[in-house]
């Protein structure tokens, strides 16, 4: 069997050499493994967005091992974990939530380690970057062929830290919504999906009013996309995770909205 | 036949997970594809810059498949493409001029298709993200070895988006130039190409007056390279792609002369 | 023997297309050359920080051929060189102290070649862009399996620019030292590695008092890593390349104390 790809997510950022190491201790590892960067610029110590990136990047990735790490409580006592998803993904990353929406897309974890003592782990481990020392060699080592339970000890899939988005809510036809992510362009992504929004009663191509906060009111359309409004005009869109969305036409809704994640938004049909 | 090297500009920069999707796609697509990235922090939406990076790029790229989505109207009703090049370079993305500089490079565009309904494409085409459902999946097919009228209809090359830069020009021993480009650095890439710079009579090693504006004039040298002026002086020379140039030894000349793209310069010998 | 990886630092930035371009060169020379980027976000010009990156990674990736382009001097006189150290790794960069601490590192260097004239060159080579007419192509070569004395013209090995780092020392009790590089997260390195950082007798738990300037001091703990100490709280800690470092647990050292590069610091045990 060929190496799998590894994916690799993290908040290192670019402006030092922390992502190149990692892509060094792979290729001292296991050679012939390729990888792809999903991007590297979460927000410092943002598990969430990590993991809603994660989540979005992963139906479009082959199935391989996918190394994430944004870990603000390196060196303490969360877990460092490598997972084996229904779908044959392996998720490898600190136990904070991180892995969480990627399991479930891919229909629950089926098998987990506890890689902190892991054989493969270099040594020794510093207290501050897992990425180099225990979560890139163990990710190598997997794309290389061994087996999760040669990576780490067993630990219960039923105790791994999960995460828990806000949920969205209707109350009296007000459809209210938590920003839960904001994109380079400004667009933000609410906390609703296909599904649910199916359930708004929303039309296309009709205006919405957005409130934020008591008093601030703003007219959108609901849209299927930017072009379908002037330059500079609010829409409401389905974007493409199949999220509920709101954007300016060549322009940035976080900016025109001045909100961001973790904001609430209320939609009410005009 | 090996599969082709991509190559990839965008403006998808690299807070998101946009570009990771995009390798994702091609990697499930053509497993074997190399994937080269140009760069992908092209000023959101600016055409123009992405056309000269990717023609700056070009002539140093192996002969491949040239993936380029700054697609400000992803939606709407332009065109998306798959180009053939004289020079045999196949160029994959919307037909907003984009691609017109590249396809001018390598001799005109001998063959193109409009890939809107191509087979190829992930279904359903997202309304707003292309370059993972459209251009990616397209331009990894192609170098997978598929033929571009296998990727989509026919179109007529000479109906293509073509770029328009603005002219320089000399008025009355005055060379009136345009700001086409500014780099990481602060250089200024002037719209004058090796060719018609050795039309203007400008002396290597002799100075310049460099006017911003009615009342604003500079000192400049024109010189070989940086360290031909003391640090923080300004100087007009050649720059890497043979074009005209302004820069600022160990400084930034977009900053000393506050201008930047689309501002004039009117340039006189001393 | 199969081609050699390159890895590849520089200060090209993401903005415009001078990293990919050097990628395209090397793809063009040697087709089956891996290359891993090491960052290309050095500051500006910044020949140390650049060193300090290369230094930091270079235990972590595989023996090979070892590109690295900060060069603000470009077009002058100074040399452009590929060198050979000990290890066997290939250094290939000017000669402006940028390769001397990973040179060092490596045992020293055993050979050295200046390539400003070398055969692998694109030509003509600009007077502003050696890493794509120059550095990339002789890297490539080398991967490929060129020799050093193919590449160039011998130079003196000990007539190559040393970098010199500022020392530490101790005053009475007092440690003083300089900040010599700050992490995207604001963590300041020391100029005090492991084996000074035993001598120093500070005890692990312990608190310690950090001057900076003449009226400012701020409480901090020698601990083992961030999680150490509350949130908020100054932590003085052996980083992951085992060099004395000041952090803030979840913030940042550089913002708390307002100070950068070069700036130092007194540190005393309480």
């Amino acid at each position: 069997m060929p190496p799998q790809l590894i994916t690799f997510l993290s908040d290192y950022g670019h402006a030092d050499e922390f992502v190149g190491v990692c892509h060094g201790v792979i290729a001292t590892v296991c050679p012939q493994a390729r990888v792809i960067d999903i991007g590297h610029e979460v927000p410092r110590h943002d598990v969430r967005a990590g993991a809603l990136m994660l989540y979005a990047a992963l139906p479009y990735l082959p199935v391989g091992v996918h190394l994430a790490v944004v870990d603000p409580d390196v060196g303490a006592a969360r877990r460092a974990v490598a997972i084996r998803a229904a779908d044959h993904r392996l998720l490898v990353g600190p136990d904070n939530g991180l892995l969480w929406l990627a399991a479930e897309l891919g229909g629950g974890v089926v098998e987990a380690v506890d890689i902190a003592r892991s054989p493969f782990r270099l040594k020794p481990v510093s207290a501050t970057f897992h990425g180099r020392d225990l979560f890139a060699p163990v990710a190598a080592r997997l794309a290389d062929g061994a087996s999760l339970h040669e990576a780490g000890e067993p630990c219960d899939p039923d105790q791994l830290v999960r995460l828990e988005l806000p949920l969205a809510k209707v109350e009296g036809g007000v459809l209210v919504a938590t920003v839960v992510y904001v994109d380079r362009f400004g667009n933000l992504q609410l906390n609703v999906d296909h599904h649910e929004l199916t359930q708004t009663g929303l039309k296309m191509g009709r205006s919405v009013a957005l409130e934020v906060g008591p008093d601030l009111s703003h007219d959108a359309q609901y849209a299927l996309t930017f072009a379908d409004v002037p330059a500079g005009d609010l829409l409401l869109y389905e974007d493409a995770h199949r999220q509920l969305a709101v954007a300016v036409s060549h322009g940035s809704a976080a900016e025109l909205l001045g909100i961001g994640v973790d904001d609430e938004l209320r939609i009410t049909a005009k």
